[in-house]
């Protein structure tokens, strides 16, 4: 970032991982790249975006001064210690997960405290994989940064400058605060959206019946099974609080619409557009 | 329709009021309009979509081959009632609300069975008014159309080929039916992001820290309330019903979220994609 030599590397190359590397190519910087998915590399290798191919032991790792981690969340933490061993010239290592408290824990445990800082952009799409990939994902997306206890201010100022060459806005906050608030704000929702398509599937009302409102609703219930189970299941106590506290609402509504005037419904539905339309 | 002299007449000029008048325009059709906001109707009237103007009595309605009311489903019946008697002319009346069966209950009652057919085309946004309305909103839009017990054939034909000439794709079904199915289609969703918006307000998170998926779940929380107590509440044994069917698929979820291992989560999600992703 700061000299033309630096890399930085991007371990996972979907659409998150492919996203930034696209994005920093773009900025010139140099990327070294690894997938799991052979194709998936050899693609990003033959497009020119990722310029170093690093191997399954990640032996090569050593020269990169950023290290992301752009895996599933349940992956992260193996793939962390498998990177430890070389991460001799890095200065800041990264993950792009969704949940941060377990992630933490791992690079605390690893003795990676001082060089790591937790990152996640709230951005992304139902789509998954290197092929949805692209540039300025991350653009105006708010950029959660998270500390270790022992993160240094030049750690920490990387991952700002990071964030922000990505076009996003970095937020730092706690890890465990920044658990509870993003059930709410994407664990919760994504939850939701698969209930509903259970719902619906089961009374068997067909997607392409459905207005533009309904779609939207039911668009992130198409997301990845695999990455979203890992999402949830880790931060499964967080999630839990929220579902109670969206069941809690749902009842309200229940309640309104059993009532025979429909003052408290108009209430409740007004409340719920004053906070749904600020800033929009 | 059927000649140039026809008139199509639009009580209502709303987003679904107005967007109607913009596409049969386009399309050389000409329109008779009313609105209860006087400003509404000069707006139209001056940008030369309407190009008759109704007074509140209805009076100069009979003119009219096809009468359309745009106006929110708590109107719809006065409003009938008030059109009635000004339909000498008039080969098919028909309303666009979200829900059918008070309003079919309505014409039958006032004697206009054989020239009424519900419709309720699945489009709509979360704005409303004249200025949000727009041509081709319907372009693709399944259409219902919902027959009294005494429509005759010529109205029916009638309704379809003013949905087919608006670009939606008519849909016959019985009003119970219709209601039952749009609870979960549509009336569900806005419930849920409604109560999705109370719980995120109540939690103190803000809108513009949500990514896109969040953003989308709560997108139509921010409809018109008045609109939506409206539907909600004329449709609420229904919706109750959906309202119930969720529950169940959210007590799912959170047993899922609460084993120890992540296989019926997964197997949820993965249900939850299947149904998502189809035809879209």
């Amino acid at each position: 970032m700061t000299s033309d030599r630096d890399t930085v590397a991007i371990i996972g190359l979907g659409l998150i991982g492919g996203s930034i590397a696209r994005d920093l190519v773009s900025r010139g910087v140099r990327v070294a790249g690894y997938d799991v998915h052979a194709p998936t590399l050899e693609q990003a290798w033959d497009e020119g975006i990722v310029r170093e191919r690093l191997d399954p032991s990640l032996s090569n790792l050593d020269g990169a001064k950023i290290v992301i981690l752009a895996v599933p969340v349940s992956a992260a933490p193996s793939v962390l210690e498998t990177a430890a061993k070389h991460l001799s010239e890095t200065s800041l290592v990264t993950d792009v997960g969704s949940t941060k408290r377990r992630v933490i824990a791992a690079a605390e445990s690893l003795s990676l405290g001082e060089r790591f800082v937790g990152s996640h952009p709230m951005a992304g799409d139902h789509r998954s994989g290197w092929y949805s990939a692209r540039k300025g994902l991350f653009q105006g997306a708010t950029s959660y940064l998270c500390p270790t206890r022992s993160t240094s201010q030049e750690a920490l100022a990387l991952a700002r400058e990071l964030w922000t060459l990505l076009g996003g806005r970095p937020v730092v906050i706690d890890a465990d605060d920044h658990d509870a608030r993003v059930a709410f704000a994407s664990h919760l929702p994504h939850a939701v959206s698969a209930a509903l398509a259970l719902a619906l599937s089961r009374a068997k009302i067909d997607l392409e019946t459905l207005g533009p409102g309904g779609r939207d609703m039911l668009r992130i219930a198409a997301s990845s099974p695999d990455i979203w189970t890992a999402i949830l299941s880790e931060n499964s106590d967080k999630v839990l609080a929220t579902l109670a506290a969206l069941r809690s609402e749902l009842q309200g509504l229940e309640k309104a619409l059993s009532e025979p005037d429909a003052r408290s419904l108009h209430a409740l539905l007004s409340a719920a557009q004053e906070w749904a339309r600020e800033k929009r």
